[in-house]
């Protein structure tokens, strides 16, 4: 059966990054579509994907002929809709403890060192690579920070951010972990995160979504 | 009955703005807990509140003894912990539409105009009043030009973010609305969004909630 689910994505996104790490946990057969962000002006800008996703962002899920967008939004469609293995625990307060943790990531680390982002700052204040690699490697460590003290006393961390499933907040936390290590932060405050960085990267979903293993990697 | 949920909040901040929204919507009783976002550096990086929430950020909702974090992950577990009227649409694909309408504001605008970013663009790059105003504006607009597209075309919106019911799109769309007032962003490109504002605004849900009405507003 041919796969009825499209990403459009780019190699090294970190949100493409959660959804194919989410599709791979859930064993879902899926068609990438790579998008080229920075080539003719980004091809995230052009008519055809700006009707699928107006934020001419990535990534974008089709399933059929509806598109989803938001990588956590997606992450959620995918669970109630193939819902074994699931992304979130069972019971409600696992499930909020999950989001604050993908949120974490998603909402206060990630928005700040995207592309886009690090264009505006070149643009409006002159910025220079140096520069550039400060500001996200500031957002990164500050986030890190807290996620740190937020999975290292807490019983309810096991071999992964939340028991001893992959799930919903390591799917958010593995491509976090990988931009860390790109702008080079050094990570010796982080030991629970390197080590639940690990545990998720000897399992093959994650070593499938890894940026350099997609299609599109240069 | 004395309310048993206490959120730690600051009048003006977006976030907190939003699970005001959000309990109001659902009638419940709650204790405000204001802390001074600027008062002696910052009462979120005290040590009680770090406790609390090692982000340092707000809003936090207390339940009992579980603080939860992230707004965004406060509205999902209230919904699921009080689920009449629901916030999000019972089906799945309008449950994820509603989620993606969320994440457009609270991932894509608001952490780029949150006040440690204009803080952090003082500090790193010497911005100045308007060069953080601009910057807020450019966010804002380009998060803005996305939403309209989203919704003007949308058989599926209503005379709220989805259907004729008010939830969670509208939670996070009226503060980051006021915030775009507040920054004095030209409107008349987002006929839709201001439809739905004042939609929105004709609530009492969120009238209640509005910055102006906290009892720690200046």
């Amino acid at each position: 059966m041919s796969p009825t689910l499209t990403l459009y994505g780019y190699w090294r996104s970190s949100a493409v990054y959660r959804v194919r790490i989410a599709l791979n946990l859930k064993a879902l057969d899926y068609h990438y579509q790579p998008l080229h962000l920075l080539r003719d002006g980004g091809e995230q800008h052009g008519a055809d994907y700006r009707a699928l996703n107006p934020q001419q962002l990535i990534p974008c899920l089709l399933d059929g002929d509806r598109a989803i967008t938001q990588s956590l939004a997606i992450m959620e469609y995918l669970d109630e809709t193939f819902p074994e293995p699931a992304l979130l625990p069972s019971d409600s307060r696992g499930r909020a403890r999950v989001r604050e943790l993908a949120m974490a990531v998603a909402c206060d680390i990630h928005p700040l060192g995207n592309l886009r982002v690090l264009q505006r700052l070149e643009a409006q204040f002159g910025a220079d690579d140096v520069q550039r690699a400060e500001w996200s490697r500031h957002w990164i460590a500050t986030g890190f920070d807290a996620l740190e003290a937020m999975l290292a006393d807490n019983p309810a961390t096991g071999r992964f951010c939340h028991g001893d499933t992959p799930g919903l907040a390591d799917a958010c936390l593995v491509p976090q972990f990988y931009n860390a290590l790109r702008w080079k932060l050094p990570l010796e405050n982080y030991p629970t995160l390197q080590r639940i960085h690990a545990a998720c990267n000897e399992l093959e979903a994650f070593q499938r979504a890894a940026p350099e293993r997609q299609p599109d990697a240069v």
